[in-house]
């Protein structure tokens, strides 16, 4: 693990698109930021996914962040609304790339399970693990706290990631190697 | 209607995205081009969406249609497809809302029952349909010829659109109103 990695959490919705930016260093988070991107509501659906581009483009270029951690979210969703999802889901990661930032992509219940142990927890919950882990006083927009749970989450598995990748081969049988 | 409508049909896929740019002056359509965009398979999604929004930029700024004609199509689509489908069309539809293209959106069964007469044609009878209409010879590439279905359809669609407003206010009994 660097020294200290940056991300910013997407939650992606065409009405509200939630953001939040976590720099993790050894032993510690750090909230940078968070907020929504709301379109206006009489603008076409092209126009309001131009919007949320720009506002993604401006966070990357703003935070400089790592990686973008994005909701990966198939449960419990219809056909029609999965569509809509994928056009956020794609202009956010358009912006992504343009400013050479790699995606990483968590499901609701991995998010939860990384925030408070638990890949069932309740919203609330999820929103007390995040105020408690970066020291956030009053309340947050309930996209602006998933995306910060999406940056916290993908700082966790980074960080698991590379302790299991220091320890893994030794411990591994060798059977499953 | 005007002298002459150009539109971009672009039929979305993560693998294969279509396009085809026909122009309709009054009795008569003109091909002016197709083709399709497949990004290179080793790319990551993001990148294969940057790729795919590229090629649409390029398509709006060599031909600077009048409207952007994207399919629509809901119907046997899982909620996973419909998830890659929507990323293709945000970008799609993001390139669109840059160059001030406005959007339209037609079904298969909008498109086929615009250029053959039946909402239920086999492919064969489409390809044959939009062949024999902008006199082209020689094979299409399947989805290149959705494309131009889909320019087509828009055409046609405007044109009775614009054929309704000239007409219906005066035919419509005063309940309707």
């Amino acid at each position: 693990m660097r020294e200290s990695v940056r991300v910013l959490g997407i939650d992606p919705g065409t009405a509200v698109t939630g953001w939040g930016v976590v720099e993790g260093r050894p032993g510690a988070f750090r909230h940078l930021g968070h907020g929504t991107v709301s379109p206006p509501l009489k603008l076409t659906l092209a126009r309001k996914l131009a919007h949320i581009h720009g506002a993604v483009v401006e966070q990357c270029a703003t935070w400089r962040p790592h990686a973008l951690a994005l909701e990966k979210s198939f449960v419990g969703r219809n056909v029609q609304s999965a569509f809509r999802l994928g056009e956020v889901r794609g202009v956010v990661m358009l912006a992504a790339a343009a400013a050479g930032v790699v995606v990483a992509e968590y499901s609701p219940a991995e998010t939860k399970l990384a925030v408070t142990g638990s890949g069932r927890a309740e919203k609330t919950q999820v929103e007390r693990a995040i105020a408690r882990e970066l020291a956030l006083d009053g309340a947050i927009a309930a996209d602006a706290a998933d995306a910060l749970a999406l940056a916290l989450c993908h700082l966790q598995t980074f960080r698991l990631r590379a302790l299991l990748a220091a320890t893994a081969p030794r411990r591994l049988p060798l059977g499953a190697r």
